[in-house]
């Protein structure tokens, strides 16, 4: 991934060519071709969301998070900082990747395989929906900071613009398909479509979802409303 | 499970009592419910399968694979009997299933998942196609035994009688779609149909496939062709 808006993303300028070459063979574009943004599938792994009170208590007073890489949407990124979360059998995940910037709750997404090894029985639900989910323990090099709640699996969703929301013909809280073609491919029902204009054309899916499919840079994705 | 030929499985009894229910109410049957079979779907964890010398390398001369559960597939097992498998970059997995009764060849069937893991990168094949494949180290409580190939990530696939397979319309090495509900459904695609006189009719998918639609017991299931 490009650095925060330096240059055009790689699925930007996959997009492009692939309408220029269609165009230049004046054949007609496929339909996940027609569209004015790329569409990007991305797996996010297993992380956190933290408020700055919960990075100071875990890292020192005053930290703030530095950046290990940019992702895909406008000034999101992962952080150097990790943790280790203790779950409630006492069960451990080591390396849990914080993302930034900080938000106003706290929040981590697991995979259902993580839950089973931590002995969690995640509820499945909408980033932000947190109320009644169960909590956790984590520790960073500064100390611990108990979540008294927010550990779900967060619903696969999409994140696009108003202008992706109309050629899709859809809108927040709609849910699409995602059909994710190869060897193992598959179709991801209830794809929950999230809309902001600050929003880029791109699915979040998780480990699971991933690898269920075995999903590679060059497996074909379509988005079907 | 049911021990071996004893009492009917849950399924078959589900699935009569269903047929009985719409039948009384004089209603239509579901496609679902009109093949005489009740459609299981089952989730393979990690395991592997062994030689009778493997196992003998690995527990001692002589030694007989033990019943932990017997499986849906009549004769088939879990065993008592794990290993620790032992991937190329030194790291390992404990408390790998044996299934048996012991084959005619050694495969260890894993998730993506748990080849990420282990720093494998698993080729996806059909059971017992192992050719080529990288293999690993197996650890036993009486040896080591070192396998030069078999670690796959093994094709989803159904089994079922030739009555099964007219009743979908389908033939062995066709594929099939295996649509699962839920609040977080997808549909598998690629199902591969393997046919023989002994099969009951089942899926078996994986830990990465089940846990991307969290499957459930009473999750819906439907087998298309």
């Amino acid at each position: 991934m490009m650095a925060n808006g330096t240059l055009p993303h790689r699925a930007v300028v996959e997009h492009l060519v692939r309408q220029a070459v269609y165009q230049r063979l004046g054949r007609a574009l496929p339909k996940p071709a027609t569209g004015a943004n790329p569409l990007v599938v991305n797996v996010s792994a297993r992380h956190c969301h933290l408020t700055q009170e919960a990075v100071e208590t875990l890292f020192g007073k005053g930290h703030q998070l530095t950046v290990h890489k940019w992702l895909y949407q406008e000034g999101q990124f992962a952080a150097k900082e990790t943790l280790t979360l203790i779950g409630p059998r006492s069960r451990v995940i080591s390396n849990l990747r914080i993302l930034g910037p900080c938000r106003s709750l706290n929040q981590v997404e697991l995979a259902y395989t993580d839950g089973i090894a931590l002995g969690f029985d995640l509820p499945l639900r909408i980033s932000g929906n947190i109320k009644g989910t169960l909590g956790c323990m984590l520790m960073g090099p500064a100390g611990f900071f108990e979540m008294a709640e927010g550990v779900i699996r967060a619903l696969r969703h999409v994140h696009m613009s108003h202008d992706d929301a109309s050629f899709y013909g859809v809108k927040a809280g709609d849910e699409m398909k995602l059909k994710i073609g190869g060897p193992c491919g598959l179709s991801l029902d209830k794809m929950l479509v999230r809309v902001d204009k600050s929003f880029k054309l791109e699915v979040h899916i998780d480990t699971d979802e991933g690898n269920a499919c075995n999903l590679q840079p060059e497996t074909p994705c379509q988005l079907i409303s």
